[in-house]
């Protein structure tokens, strides 16, 4: 069978043949992007599906509007409302199936074959193979603790004139890194200035641990004049709620958005308006600042541990900066005192030492990095954190 | 801002502002593709989603395999088991976010500019549009009452040597039309003869209403040679269960299949597995067989109510084939005595007068029929149907 040309752009195979490795007994997996499972609010989530079965039963089980099930747009305006994004109406979201079609429908509907796109180096893997499915060329900007280098951003923008800019500005996956209120505003004058679609990712901004970041994009570019027509910003409950329920959105400039309803209604129709009807239900009722509450001390305290253990079990062999938010701590291998420096091969190391992760080298579009490696401290309790990051140790020392 | 190219293939805006007037207040509507909300089993939907929420609430509310949910995927096996279909494994199905996405991701995987489909004349209006915003070319062969023309078919395969051949073969969408037997396994001989995928979608073959139809081409496929080897079969619970779960599936030959799912990782990740949680306890709870009995015996009188009232209101104007199951019937204006022949004229007065439906243009990747139009009798009572069709009687002698 011969197959579309599209599918020669992609390359999947080194993060499969870890994931197989993940089944072994006995693996503590910091490996997972995941939130943790034993904090989802099951009672509040059934609670919520019951009064969307009893309410509106036809309409929760039935087809619904590409764009959205109404009452679920509704509320996710009110939620972005409260994080500061105050000139966005319900009609302005576009409901998907987890962020991750929002990211597919960008592509499906900006990139083609010769188009180029820029994203942070490192960045998140599945946004690299599914613009690349698409026949885009994805070119890497440089990250710091600080977020994506604006100036280095200025100039591959100036040279490569890209279809889009990706970026995950708050606690990135994989860097953890937060961009700065200067850089944030940095970013959205560029996007005026190369007319450049500027894409915010952002399924982690609730997760902070302290003090909140600095505003999305979204919610700045009311301060920088013209951006909001060059601004795409992507949305999920998956994070901070539930990833088995796939709501996300994306919020974008309205010939953007109708292009992309008109994709997803060649690709799934609509969102479970099941999900959507429970979704909604959920937070209507209320409940998700004690749910972010929740979770915000749960992964502060996990984090804290990981990055105590790490200090500890691998001392100058690694570099990292203290998460302030996220699921994701981001190391870097020193080699310091002849010490090992090749992340792949310490992660098959790991393994035999029962501790999984994923090496940085798939995070890269380009110039991988293959002294980095990406640590979860979501999903493990503090006790597993600390027999992981143990058996670290005891990897790199072997 | 500069779109991706494959948004010049599509054209949508005929059908929605047809959907544009179905708003009008006081319209029986014959127009849409859904099964009748008030049909829906909500309390076994209710009690199958808590069940899955106290069973399994970690899992059900979790990222899962993009393959699919494992409990899911056994007991669509049985389910397609009980259809005839004895040798497909768990492992053969990925499911998808409603069979929409089935079809996207055949043609995410397989469909590139250049790249030529055949389906049938008419056929369903998304597949069309979605298989062209991958670039594809798609070719019309002919239908009658008894399905796509297999000589017709050979012809036309042999001359553009397609990527693949799409068919509704039970109950078309919009022809109603059935594949007859000795057709079916033609088709299959095709496959095989000249290498060729043959895609058959199957949402409606549970909708019928006397005897069952023929087995599918995935049951027969077992009795040609070399034929799985160029099958792949989507199937839904959306007409017979509910469409805002959004549980659809492909059964389709291992490297079409994993290609499939590594373009559903980067399209959604993988379908709501609150949803597939509930889809499983549903079906695991052995509702489906009342379910279904009920579903068929409404629309079953339903389908018998509008054959009536159309040749007692419209008599010798229209001439159609009784359906045996499914939602739709298709008619074909003879234009007899001079009577209106054009079906989008048709639709506009039928709109003035209270009553909307489709007409066939869209239906139709080429060479339109402008004198078909296509009736859904699955949302409208018996009443509804009744007074809906005297309504289309009074449109034509308008």
């Amino acid at each position: 069978m011969q197959f579309a040309e599209r599918l020669n752009n992609v390359e999947t195979s080194a993060i499969r043949e870890l994931f197989k490795l993940l089944g072994k007994p006995g693996i503590i997996s910091f490996a997972g992007g995941f939130p943790d499972s034993a904090l989802f609010d099951v009672d509040g989530i059934r609670a919520a599906s019951e009064r969307a079965l009893t309410e509106e039963p036809g309409a929760a089980l039935q087809y619904g509007a590409t764009e959205g099930y109404q009452p679920l747009r509704e509320q996710l305006a009110g939620f972005m409302a409260g994080k500061g994004v105050t000139d966005v109406a319900p009609s302005d979201f576009l409901v998907t199936t987890g962020s991750q079609q929002a990211l597919d429908l960008l592509g499906k509907t900006m990139l083609g074959p010769g188009d180029k796109v820029i994203v942070e180096g490192p960045t998140f893997l599945a946004t690299i193979q599914c613009f690349r499915l698409y026949g885009a060329e994805v070119i890497s900007a440089p990250v710091d603790d600080q977020g994506v280098n604006t100036e280095a951003l200025e100039k591959l923008i100036a040279e490569h004139k890209p279809k889009m800019v990706y970026l995950i500005p708050t606690f990135g996956n994989p860097s953890g890194a937060t961009l700065t209120l200067a850089r944030r505003k940095k970013v959205l004058e560029l996007a005026v200035k190369y007319q450049t679609l500027v894409v915010e990712d952002d399924p982690y901004g609730d997760l902070y641990f302290g003090e909140a970041p600095p505003p999305s994009l979204l919610a700045l570019s009311a301060q920088v004049p013209g951006s909001r027509a060059w601004l795409a910003h992507c949305g999920s409950l998956s994070k901070v709620l539930s990833p088995g329920l796939r709501i996300g959105w994306l919020v974008a400039p309205e010939a953007l958005r109708e292009r992309a309803v008109m994709c997803k209604q060649f690709s799934d129709a609509n969102t479970s308006t099941f999900a959507q009807a429970t979704a909604a239900q959920y937070l209507k009722a209320g409940h998700m600042p004690a749910t972010l509450a929740q979770v915000r001390k749960v992964y502060a305290e996990r984090a804290q541990a990981m990055g105590d253990a790490l200090r500890k079990e691998l001392g100058d062999a690694i570099t990292f900066v203290a998460p302030q938010g996220g699921l994701f701590l981001w190391v870097k291998l020193t080699g310091a005192r002849g010490q090992l420096q090749d992340a792949n091969v310490f992660a098959q190391r790991a393994i035999a030492k029962g501790v999984a992760f994923v090496p940085g080298t798939p995070f890269f579009a380009q110039n991988p990095d293959n002294a980095t490696l990406r640590l979860s401290f979501a999903t493990a309790d503090v006790a597993k954190i600390q027999e992981g990051v143990a058996r670290l140790g005891q990897a790199l020392a072997a």
